[in-house]
């Protein structure tokens, strides 16, 4: 039980710290910092890491792990799913669970609680998508509160599936002011964007590129904006997912300007992805199609921009991975019945490290948006996204020299492609903690599903 | 030599973490940080911090110990300042040395290092006052640099005092842009609000309210989007001292929006008193006169607001104190010739962290803008603005819970008023260690002038 | 037939002109202007204009005679409202003929020529409301084009009566963007709304001035917003009416400042009363409920400057009345059933007279938004609007200096209140002419009904 | 004496109104204007219209004839320039006197009288450059004002020559705030200029082109801004002269948007010609050289938009010529040294009507921009830029369908190359009438130099 690590001769950084120090682990968590020589302890395990970074495990707060979607299922399991993060370095995922229209709250927690349950190589929390507003359903926000589901996504997309109008996603909103609850927004105007969709398809414009094409940037700063004033009516923070493009990344800019508690989260595809893969012939294309969708290239700098001001806080992944063949493939001829959503929960920490190389971001600001504000804009904080005496040891020694290929042949996802096929990056985990258990060792898989557990949350830590 | 002390039971806290734990001080730096319990360190010195803040000293990077200014000195020598400073929970201070017209600036931090050395009880370092930019000037600016004086103040009020015109200040900035230093700036219109100086003087407006009226946000406001246009040019990162108008923050929010590495202090004195302050009667409002000026109070609001959204970085004190009898004193009659600067070393860190109990600013706030930011914008991190294995000792143990009566009658700086007499506000600094030496021991001053050196500072770590 | 009439000595006011001339009309038309005594015309009919204004008849483009709302009718038939108009200086409205959901345009358009026909004492004009978009109602809109139906009005507002959601909006918009038809947008987030005013009623909250805080400045804002985006990603020109809330003019003036087409017009009821009215005690504020309701007072000023600065180019009526008793009080102890909207159609080109008189507008601008910038807008001119040889012969004379009180008892619209009771305003209409004939002479109702005729309108002049 | 002219059967276009009507000019002014045939006027002298255009005579409020500048002169005299004028349709001027250094606006106004006088084809007028801000100088704009000089100009570039500081700026604001003066600004940020001019030199940029890239986009904007600030603390209005730059204009938008009496100008060469020009080989550059410079094609889709929205006003000519041969040359291995300025009062209404045949502005703001506005603007309406029963028959037969092509080889302007050498546009000026006189008659010469007198002028018309 008492079992004790000790990392040794790292560079451990946090989101504002850079020191050269060991760590003791003690029963799972982390015991102590110390500069090296300071202290000689005694472990049961020593790792020693003389060149490398010793850094928070990920903490990645958008997954789909087995969502139904379009008639077909999300193709990582909570077990596939996890163990692919654990192999890029993320140890705590914040997964959704789903309320069906006509069903309440629990059902839908109940489910994920099921298939999560005994799965996980980490630890995992779920937020809840909320379809269905209602008397009942605002009750029972409260009690998910009190369990550690202290978030809810709606929808102002998706018509008839997930969508939430108006008056639903303000009633919520006033709900979260007074219970402490965070709504996390889709924010794109599926209403308008659906007759795009129709008219698209009539004219005979069925292929992936078209996907991006109707579902316009102004429509997503359109909902961003709106999303924000019903925010301030209702007197409630906001969490804006998968933001890509300039016109809502200012709309956040203006909101935050005001003083507003708003918050948005960008994702790699797309900072390193565009438009023009979307474009890809032979329905390649379809491999890259999500929503938001993929944008023209030059949207990107203002991304980077804003993860550098703040008016973007966290990079998730929203990992929703479909198979190009079987699934992808339902979309031949009708670019709407692609099941949206690509694979990328192992790829995150890595990319972003490649945007450390390339000087687009600082050590600090790495971990920072994809450990340390993650954990504290959803409740998981110290526990999660730092490494400090009494947080959970979830560590990754990282080693920043390596070269990677990224790669459907090597990587661990359970889909058939990689979003990032062939793309060479500095950087490689090589051996991870969760708890102070070793998940990953010397690049071998040392963990094993059951061992990642579900981590209530507390409320948002961004709001004063 | 190999002195070892222990703080124990207290809640760590740094710009990024809140953790219980206890501190291993050796050698002057901090050794370890470890759960308590999680180890029995023997040590010379035992601090039990129950109930306590174990938080970084204080940096205050705007002080002018010793000014000449306006036919007189200000009042602290860096002796009686530093050890004010002490009590005020800072352990460093970054003064200003000063280049007179005609002369080098070697000449002038030469005159500044011998004010300072062997008379300080913490740690100081050095910014440059530019005066006179040629190209002698420019060239000696690189060699500051290397001597660790890394940032350069210019003055655009103050005509035939500090007064740079346009020209100065665009050729300073593209040599900061080449060497790696930060231009701090003074943004006030000194050109124009010499004017109206004059035509208030000539109605009989002399009293130390005009010196507020006359100073006028709207020039605040354009120095600061003046400046931050010439940075611009310059391709040079900006650093704007003592923000006190709202329309001055809009102007950096808007440069920050823009992508533009632009930064911006505020100071106490802006965001606890007003234009209120400088129209007490019986000349009492020139305790308040500095430049800029106290601001109507519905200025407090936007830059508490900045604060929050981190359009504001950093809080400083502008420390320019100048006793009322005999100083303040020369500009009874006329407002132009009040010595300009308010006492606030010794307050800053306590009037911050009543803004933490009136829920303005988290916790972890209060050290970011008080300790770490400036620590890090100045470059001094990681020795000075955290707690972590490696940084020098700098450590405050503050309880949360005490409350204090800001006074003259027990202030310690060398100033014949406060500027908050009278203030209730709850905290205050119980114990400090400078480097690991005790310098205020249960509110008994322990220090000594000369403890405190010269610490020369690498450049901005905020341009990556 | 060929009629003569002289009207000399008068000052004439256009949106661009203000000249000492002579206005010669023949055959309902203005044949000549002339400088006094260089033409000695004769003339049937001679009107002396010395000291007075010689001014083009107002435009209305917001009228609702006899509109069925809340199960009742406003109360003034289209004889009534177009005589009331004509009494303050009115000679044009435009009047909108109303799609019921399931009905045609055309049915809606009949409907509304059979009760204007022979009844009006002006000229008239519609624009179609379109609560019903579909394949069929897209194709009839541009039939109604060609018989000088050029705009549609949408609402935003107004759930299950005449509520279009954001997809009809875009559709009817993309069609406008083809047929160079306008859309007008009643611009408030209804959906929200609706959920504050059902929550308003169970806190019990049934008063009138409840009804102006459900409606919210930042829900107007917000719907402004989205139609300007719905019209950007159409491609077609945009119309806001009754624009109410500073924060609504900021969205317009963002839009304009992009370069989009995009027009705002207010209300008198906006630049002269305030939330203060819907606060009156006794249910009295009943008589101010309309939407967008009356804001606190400091929106007028936002108002006042954008009408200066162009960011709104139309001041037109919203007329709309209900009587006190047995229609206001409809909604006694339920404001959600106080049927919507004020008299004013003779109010309007006196209100903004008393502006000119105040110094908040030139002549020339009261000339420019009350009559040539409606005119052209909704493609009526030149043969409204103006004064000049070639335009119908709508002329007032105004007397700038006269004064008077406005009253439910003096006015001339069918209804028992005034907005403005006992408001003393200087300048009044002393004589209308339409179409050259007199319907006002000397303060003495001298038309019929019948005089006025359907006017079919081209499309809107502001697009080039 | 009593001479009768009259226009008949074209087509009137002023700032409001397109009309068919004829004309009648009676002893130098519009007597009347009427429906074709509604009059049978008998006249001395009647000019065809049929199918042309009867527009006001363009009004250029920003010319420099004979003006010294870097030891040449202008090559234009009052007598060639204004007669170049009347062929392109101008048939007013507002010329610059120069107060020098050192020397009384009086001796300015007085030198530049005498130049004029007898000496020009059309009617003239005079700003006042006010070199030397001063007690006495202030005085004397109030005397000025009397006279007819009413608008002052000051510039904040070319530092030792006209360059006022920011304090002489505030104070001729403050004045002319009260005296109902307008005052002027050539907003560049001269004293950042010359520090970038130098610097280039000194690297061996010596081109033309060199000119182009030193005075900075950034630092037209800065300076733009500057002034807004100025004379928003001076309570004064604002008119920017030759605005040529994207980020410029955002400021003056910026200001309207807050409701500032804040006016702006652009002129030919920024909406046809760019930075290219300035990178001609040969020193071809040369003949654009000016300032504010010629900027990348892309800020004239910025111009083209504020002059629609109106954030532009007026577009004049700033009509400064020099020869290439012998004046430009000057210029030659040293870009600074090239006489700054181009000809274009004779091409400046043809351009515009260009635009108005490539759908840019419509036909009345063509005559707004070029003629209306600049005569209220300058307080010369409506004397002069409209027609109008009373006006000075200022009034231009213009065909629309005649094309021409530009070039010095058939211009009028006493300068030996043109701008746009070789362009081809679509109109032409073929009869001007000067206050009834006929100065081009079919494109005949038939004026006189001395039949232009000077016009006092009354305030700005624009400030209600």
């Amino acid at each position: 039980m008492s079992s004790r690590t000790v990392i040794r001769h790292g560079l451990v950084i946090t989101a504002s710290d850079e020191i050269h120090a060991d760590v003791l682990v003690e029963d799972g968590r982390v015991a102590a910092l110390a500069t090296p020589h300071a202290q000689s302890w005694t472990a049961d395990r020593v790792i020693d890491a003389t060149g490398k970074y010793v850094i928070p495990g990920g903490v990645d707060v958008h997954t789909h792990m087995e969502l139904p979607f379009g008639g077909t299922h999300a193709s990582d399991t909570f077990e596939t799913g996890t163990r692919a993060a654990a192999w890029g370095g993320t140890t705590t995922i914040v997964d959704f669970a789903v309320q069906s229209v006509g069903h309440t709250l629990r059902e839908g927690l109940d489910a994920w609680h099921a298939k999560a349950e005994g799965n996980c190589a980490i630890d995992y929390a779920f937020h809840m998508i909320v379809s269905d507003v209602n008397d009942e359903t605002l009750k029972e926000m409260d009690l998910l509160i009190e369990e550690g589901v202290t978030s809810f996504k709606q929808f102002m997309a998706y018509p008839g599936v997930f969508y939430s109008d108006d008056g639903q996603i303000l009633r919520a909103m006033q709900r979260s002011a007074e219970n402490g609850g965070l709504i996390m927004m889709h924010a794109e105007n599926g209403i308008a964007i659906d007759v795009l969709v129709q008219q698209a398809l009539a004219r005979g414009e069925t292929d992936p590129r078209h996907h991006g094409e109707v579902r316009k940037a102004l429509l997503e700063a359109e909902a961003t904006h709106r999303a924000i004033r019903l925010a301030q009516v209702a007197g409630a923070p906001l969490y804006v997912v998968h933001v890509s493009a300039t016109e809502a990344v200012a709309e956040l800019a203006r909101a935050r300007d005001e003083g507003l508690n708003v918050f948005g989260e960008t994702c790699p595809q797309y900072l390193f992805l565009s438009a023009d893969h979307l474009a890809e012939p032979d329905f390649e294309g379809a491999k890259y199609v999500c929503s938001t969708p993929l944008r023209p290239r030059e949207h990107q700098a203002s991304l980077w921009r804003a993860l550098r001001t703040n008016d973007l806080q966290v990079v998730s992944t929203d990992h929703c991975p479909f198979c190009f063949t079987g699934q992808k493939e339902l979309g031949r001829g009708d670019f709407s019945k692609i099941p949206n959503g690509l694979p990328g929960v192992e790829n995150r920490m890595d990319l972003l490290h490649q945007a450390v190389v390339d000087g687009r971001i600082s050590r600090r600001r790495w971990i920072e948006i994809a450990c340390a504000t993650p954990a504290r804009m959803f409740g998981l904080y110290p526990k999660k996204g730092t490494i400090a005496p009494g947080a959970d040891a979830d560590i990754v020694i990282y080693d920043p020299h390596a070269e990677q290929v990224m790669s459907a042949e090597t990587h661990h996802m359970n889909v058939d492609y990689s979003a990032y096929e062939g793309k060479r990056v500095t950087g490689r985990v090589e051996t991870v903690l969760s708890r102070g258990e070793p998940v990953i060792v010397q690049r071998e898989y040392t963990g094993r599903a059951g061992h990642g557990v579900f981590t209530p949350r507390s409320t948002c830590q961004y709001l004063n």
